[in-house]
């Protein structure tokens, strides 16, 4: 906010947009942002949201108006026939090129992070033990076991929160070449005993493999209290990691976090948004993890979409340069034209 | 279980009594005791219970029966004259030295040490923010600071965790001499500026005392996003230490957990098992704890009154000495007599 306003721009808000992160409309104005009651479509050059505009919206855009946002192509289609009819200028954070000068812009990475620590909350809120060794005058309580499949942002960020609070922590990662960073987090790294090439196991997705990967995750699973799932990309159907058949392996009382409940789960029992127990063991199918730490994850994501404006921005003016590897990377729709095919 | 089936005694367990703690009835008879449907008082000639049995549970139990539960004298006035009058030799875990010998039965820290656990849980779950630091690409984000009012098992247990997450903690405690320990967790130590006489503040208690407090309190609170009190003593009603008026100077979304809720609770607006806002501070009166960590809380609490069962067994006879220091110092009621005065 404060860093747009010092970049020449003036910024409206729309009324009660921060309400659940904690932020009033008047620290908005506080900071010399106009509040508004109506979306901003069609009254401001650029529009920053977290979700993409309705199609209803996007068509109060006018031409050369800017729009960032999540915007998934393939799940969007209306909405992005919409942008590029109406010559709106759209960027899609998802589509972010994954380069080092986009790096402060990266809001996929950043809610990932958000994620990644909230599954470990949510996960230690909901076990009936104590992730921590504690050794008392009456004997010891050994340290809890916490498997993490996928060890992107997400996954090491959960490692990473889990070996805080003391538990043993182990993970796997279909890249092979994840083991440095899992194990420079104190966990360790589940292995297939399979060939890698380049960091990536030889045989991916042969059934041998399958076949290798699921035998070892079911081993591991049986084996820990508390599995953290990860394996989301934006816009796919997850893959399915752990099988109802697994969940009856685990002792009475664990727990599982899938945080790709969204997109499919990578658990099979798992509801976005519910606790489904499965025998005796509970199932917790994240949903909008980032909305249960509203402060800091709509602090990290400001900071993002408020630095990609940046680069667009000179002498007060919002002019993007699609010839830029990041600007061009992330743009979806530019003066009338789909500047990549959707999927 | 099968520490007491060891010395030499039999075991029923009341069907169900697991069940919350995912110890199924199977689990029980595995071990080699017995299920049994009913309470089992006037059956066993010792009960085992956390709560204390109902006055009409304990006039089913007959002349020399033995009970161990949680009792607190002044609150159970009626059950205490059913255990005296009946003739049943009673101990309270309440009542425990606090001496080397009796620490392995000492339940009501193992208990604390749930439930200080359990507060940075609980707090964390709620707050809208991290606890620890991080460095993104997009900038830092500071650590959460909390305050632990209290340091006695629960408070530090409460320190230790919230630092392990990576918390700014600070904590204050009555006891001046609770000092080192605070410090010896990693957080700092809230000092007033009074002269201490044996680790004691000289003028505890007076008015200038209270008031100096109150100030410090305020200061500190106001600077926290989540607050944790821990000042209650069993059976005594909770001092109030943390006032409407200061929740109203927190950040929004900050948090408190207060610990003693259930014994008049050391915040004003604080309500036993409840989620309150004050303005936009979340306040979370505790209830029951240990409950909430059923595995383990009921582990250590069986360890506790296996070892407190085992200084009285000897040749699979259960026959207390009462001139014992620990179980003379922990006995309630016997043939007949009330052992101590009623406050």
């Amino acid at each position: 906010m404060t860093t747009l306003i010092g970049a020449g721009l003036a910024v409206d808000v729309q009324a009660g947009a921060g309400a659940h992160a904690h932020a009033p409309d008047a620290a908005y104005r506080a900071a010399g942002a106009n509040t508004t009651p109506d979306h901003p479509a069609g009254r401001t050059e650029v529009v920053i949201s977290v979700q993409p505009p309705t199609p209803a919206e996007a068509a109060r855009l006018r031409e050369g108006d800017i729009t960032i946002s999540f915007l998934q192509p393939n799940l969007e289609r209306e909405l992005v026939e919409v942008l590029r009819d109406r010559g709106v200028t759209s960027f899609s954070l998802d589509l972010l090129p994954r380069v080092t000068r986009a790096q402060a812009a990266d809001a996929l990475s950043s809610q990932a992070l958000v994620a990644g620590y909230r599954a470990v909350v949510e996960a230690v809120h909901r076990l009936p033990k104590f992730l921590p060794m504690f050794t008392t005058a009456a004997g010891t309580v050994p340290p809890a076991k916490v498997l993490v499949l996928g060890a992107g942002v997400a996954g090491l960020q959960a490692i990473a929160t889990a070996r805080r609070l003391g538990a043993v922590v182990e993970a796997y990662d279909v890249r092979a070449a994840a083991k440095e960073e899992v194990r420079s987090l104190g966990a360790k790294f589940v292995e297939l005993d399979l060939e890698t090439q380049d960091g990536v196991y030889a045989q991916a997705q042969s059934e041998t493999f399958l076949e290798r990967q699921r035998e070892l995750i079911a081993e591991r699973v049986a084996a820990s209290d508390v599995v953290i799932t990860t394996a989301a990309v934006p816009g796919r159907t997850a893959p399915v990691l752990v099988t109802a058949d697994m969940l009856k392996t685990m002792a009475p009382g664990s727990v599982v976090v899938d945080l790709a409940a969204e997109s499919g789960g990578n658990v099979t029992a798992s509801v976005a948004g519910e606790d489904t127990w499965v025998g005796d063991v509970l199932v917790h199918g994240a949903r909008n993890m980032p909305s249960s730490m509203p402060a800091h994850a709509s602090k990290l994501y400001a900071r993002n979409v408020a630095n990609l404006l940046l680069m667009m921005t000179s002498d007060g003016e919002v002019r993007p340069d699609l010839d830029d590897e990041v600007l061009g990377g992330c743009c979806l729709t530019h003066a009338g034209e789909l500047r990549r095919e959707l999927p």
